[in-house]
């Protein structure tokens, strides 16, 4: 085991951290979500449904701040010196009388911090309210800073190492969805084609193997499909069923989306007409996106599209998207919707989903695109229409 | 698709925690746990990575809180009336300048709780400070009560459908091992063996599918096993590897956890010594398991056994398991551990987990353990010596 990716290449991301940090006047920054402390320092373990932070300060660390039986992962995934891992005992895990951060305050004031201006991320999965108060309560003369997201938007431009490594992503996306198109068919169950689909996201390839991707793989089958993430059960596929599946690929943490339909059948005229519409509205968004566009300017050509067919959608049609953990691959940031007035940065890899959940079916198209200089890629390389299956 | 469970299942279920809530002086619950909320309405979707809660009241509810894009799935998986259903509009996802959690808080006080003591859930994976921030400012006159775990506890307690659903996940745990077992052999890739693995828990039995596991499956292989919750990588198995794998079966959320152990090859003395130690460490916990006995009696048993062999084990040996999301299928209530003075009670589920992470190598053996009236019996069936590969 090793850690993903070269040390210089952790260090430019903690300067790029680091460089914001200074800007906003934070001694400290202490993050919770395990995606950005894998991208950070490349630590990377099952282990943060226990609490587990990164204090990252302007000289000495970024510090790994987790339980004792999972310091062991640092050592074997990240570059961090035996100083920068700080272990809590196994004893102050999931009690009622205290908590893990009644201990790192202590650790992090005998380190200094106890009156600095510590940035902390407010709205992630696994930094809870109360793990917020016991780091309050110990450390009563910091000035917090609501620091959320800080790290996500410098992640947000992608270095050469990771657009490689989401490339290797998307091949496996695109063996997933191969085996989705290949598999399905009436009377499979959708548990078993899902099998077949999660073992291939898996197996990766014969040069690089796969992870579990942060997304749930999804599989929209009939009126199921009504609504945007229903879980598989062990029905079967029936006749004349329209399923969108949201697939993607993981590798080295790294999620590439990737979203597809199949439709059981002679498709319905409405099918062909969404999917028309959805395909040129893929094509509109690909054509808009570049390098300083507004990110309500993409929706806006997809928009275009959909008013000429009369059609809506609520939701927002797409967002940044990389390293990750459960439950979300999306990285907080982009969010391309009416009237966004984010500017695209070169670099960024955003996953454009097109759902179209309707009234007792749907369908879904995705691609996830890379921001070049002159315009976009597609990560995967995977036919775009709805794949009509005999039955 | 339908509820997990029969109307009368929740309902006894929304009884006990609004007796609770009475008794605590509760006129309101918000959750923000989706285990708990599919626990108490049969809620699933892989919909909590936007903010979704839960409001439990003492007569009309309990509502949902959630994605208008996910309302459907309330629809297909609960018993909830539409009234019991409140989408937030999809405009407030991921923006810096408001939160959905703003939307739930007028919806809230105009339900009738702007001025009521209201419980809430402090310390779970998917109800951030932000969140709970905006709640409190939307709602300045209602008295907030730290209820972390208040239905967590009352889930300890397994009803009959319970302990069969976690049956059937026994079933899909044992044919996941013995995929592991059945695969394991020097040269092949974690990556490969896992994907057998994990479509083998997906597949489920011919009669029901399975799920995706709570906890990410984990293969323990050479000095990662020294450490508790390593990422399986894509290199091969290799002769004289000790390999654990810590695995188990989903079905309907309900997770049982297995973990067992693999040496590719001829082992070692220690092996063979810990592995003795372990196993009659498991026979005298399962000999010490029964209702009311304190959890720290049960730890008591195993200490017993690890200071015959002179062994040495820093964390809980155990928790409480039921129905849980990613990442984490304990309950967070019983621990079995040193002096924990909690009451086991008939019906808990608990996981009894030995992990040994040793200096360069590791092993694990687990049990899911149903406490019956006079003992405990262990829900999966599957033989717990060190299996042999010859290599």
């Amino acid at each position: 085991m090793a850690p993903a990716f070269l040390k210089a290449e952790y260090d430019e991301r903690l300067r790029r951290v680091r460089e914001v940090m200074r800007a906003r006047g934070l001694d400290a920054l202490i993050l919770g979500d395990p995606s950005n402390i894998n991208w950070l320092c490349g630590y990377d373990a099952w282990s943060f449904y226990t609490p587990q932070m990164m204090l990252v300060d302007l000289d000495r660390g970024p510090f790994w701040l987790g339980r004792e039986m999972d310091a062991g992962a640092a050592r074997f995934t990240t570059y961090l010196t035996p100083e920068q891992i700080i272990p809590y005992p196994e004893t102050l895990v999931q009690r009622a009388d205290t908590h893990p951060a009644a201990f790192l305050a202590i650790w992090i004031a005998e380190a200094g911090f106890a009156s600095a201006k510590v940035g902390y991320e407010s709205d992630v999965y696994y930094l809870s309210p109360r793990a917020l108060e016991y780091l309050r309560d110990g450390l009563p003369k910091v000035e917090w800073i609501d620091a959320d997201l800080l790290v996500n938007w410098v992640r947000l431009i992608k270095s050469e190492a990771e657009i490689a490594t989401m490339r290797e992503a998307a091949r496996i996306a695109e063996i997933a969805m191969q085996t989705a198109w290949d598999g399905a068919r009436p009377g499979v169950r959708q548990c078993d084609l899902m099998a077949d689909v999660v073992a291939a996201q898996i197996r990766g390839t014969a040069e690089f193997g796969g992870d579990q991707t942060a997304i749930h793989p999804l599989i929209l089958a009939g009126e199921a499909a009504s609504t945007a993430h229903p879980m598989w059960n062990e029905s079967p596929l029936e006749a004349s069923q329209t399923v969108a599946f949201e697939l993607g690929g993981c590798r080295k943490r790294y999620n590439v989306g990737l979203a597809r339909t199949v439709h059981l059948g002679k498709p319905s005229q409405l099918l062909v007409d969404t999917a028309k519409a959805v395909e040129e509205g893929m094509n509109a968004v690909m054509d808009a996106l570049r390098p300083d566009v507004l990110a309500g300017d993409v929706h806006a050509a997809w928009q275009k599209v959909l008013d000429r067919y009369g059609l809506e959608k609520k939701s927002r049609i797409g967002y940044s998207i990389g390293a990750a953990y459960a439950p979300d691959w999306g990285e907080h940031t982009l969010s391309f919707r009416p009237c966004e007035a984010v500017l695209v940065p070169e670099n960024a890899v955003v996953h454009i989903i097109l759902g179209m959940w309707m009234d007792g079916w749907g369908m879904e198209l995705s691609e996830t695109l890379h921001v070049t200089r002159s315009g976009c890629d597609r990560l995967a390389n995977f036919p775009q229409h709805v794949h009509l299956v005999q039955s």
